[in-house]
């Protein structure tokens, strides 16, 4: 159903899991409620099964993995992906193509937790020397944006139409 | 030079020092150093001196007391500006218009504040009754957003001229 | 279902079926078959729904309204939404809002739409004296935009299913 | 000053002309005036000499060149870039990410360009068999389309001024 997303995602030692956790971490506080796991997982794989997120992984994936290969012909590239050097924001473009596909409170959401980095975020962010995870962590901060910000409209969608 | 847009946010209860408090919160931490407000301070006049940061700015405003005025013909709208409903994001998607002139750190930036609410977009959020500030928050967040990216592109170019 | 939209758009003279018109414009072309007009329509629809779109819709035409009323405190916005000046963008901001849910190809499409104007929307751009429809165009250009790119997916995501 | 992108371009078979033209093709027939190649000439040193530009077009021609080179581990995505097939849009979200740093008209402008395919753009799009430019031909497009705005706002803001 995800094209092969959670493969691609587990080579590149992410796992569902993880991304549920940063899911978590962005929801708890914000209803007094305890953030239901399930629906997070449901509405993560939900966000894998659309195309333009999955290219955007495919993407992102392969950037990292060219800069570690050693072989781009274009070596200030290579050196600014394997040093994820801070004025280099393609990273977060290409993320943000996901979050717009979920509005505004997604967009919200990355921008806060691409700046905590909780969990697996920061630990791909903190990465061993010759690994490049300059695209994944950012990648992954927007699909958990994502699902926190679908699990806001459904909640809040409901208590709309209580009233 | 900045087309009256200090007087439009002053009589909106917004100051400069506002906004550059805002800039000093999302720059601290980042570099040792200690930011420097001078140099904030004409990064946000220059943003307040550009045209399409000067519409967004009227725009919102203009938003805001509209709602205030209680004239809207369309009162669903009306209620859902006066209460800041959460599910509405027009006002960030006006924000974010403000903050991708000024790249993609910009919008990381807004991301983070726009949760955390330091200062003035805390007292904003929490406005009397009566009052509306949905687009004010968001905009003065905007502004506070791109002139930490400029400063963060100033610092970083520097640095790596150097090398 | 779409909680009193066609009647708003309807309010201020556009039909669902001009938003077909230009939608049908934008797909004739594209894959040699004639377009279909209940999957244009049923698509509409189904974008109209949404809250986020709604929420734009909503707000720019209260603007829209709100210039033609005469009654903003800020007089210099008023007259730019009068003349529908041309360095105005915050109106392209709101309708990038609507066509980023629906993935790059809508924001193309409307690039497309908003230069070529087809029908309705070269009518609303030549508006009566009195009348300001600054938004609305803008608006009528990101659903069709946004309704041509919903066909383009179910289009290809078949062909590429076939293979 | 454009530190190496001109050079870079010229690698992949495009001239500053090309783009000269590009822009030229947008500005026609806006203001009855013929486009002044010099000052467009200008505008497009300007965009390349920034630094989010450069990232952008290392960023697109590192990933032309990967696919050409046959060496992806992620055969589906060198599949779908050696086709530039329709639904995939990466491509237009990093040439969005150049546009937006020059306001709604450069991408509204963008989207026209994408269509038209004018020039160099309609060239690249039809690449010889082992060529892969999906990536070289939105980048191009932002570039023209970048310059033509920063035209339009520097005789729009003239215009203003004379009032």
């Amino acid at each position: 159903m995800t094209n092969g997303m959670v493969e691609l995602l587990a080579d590149r030692k992410v796992t569902l899991n993880d991304i549920v956790e940063c899911t978590v971490y962005l929801e708890t506080g914000f209803n007094g409620e305890i953030p239901d796991t399930d629906l997070i997982l449901r509405n993560i794989i939900e966000i894998l099964d659309k195309r333009e997120v999955q290219n955007a992984i495919r993407t992102g994936i392969a950037l990292d993995r060219f800069a570690e290969s050693g072989l781009m012909q274009d070596k200030v590239l290579e050196d600014i992906l394997m040093r994820d050097e801070s004025l280099y924001g393609v990273d977060e473009v290409l993320a943000y193509g996901i979050c717009n596909l979920y509005g505004s409170i997604a967009l919200t959401n990355f921008g806060y937790i691409d700046r905590v980095k909780p969990g697996i975020i920061g630990k791909l962010n903190n990465d061993e020397p010759g690994v490049c995870n300059t695209y994944l962590d950012d990648i992954i901060g927007a699909i958990a944006a994502s699902a926190a910000s679908k699990s806001a409209h459904n909640r809040l969608e409901k208590s709309l139409w209580k009233k």
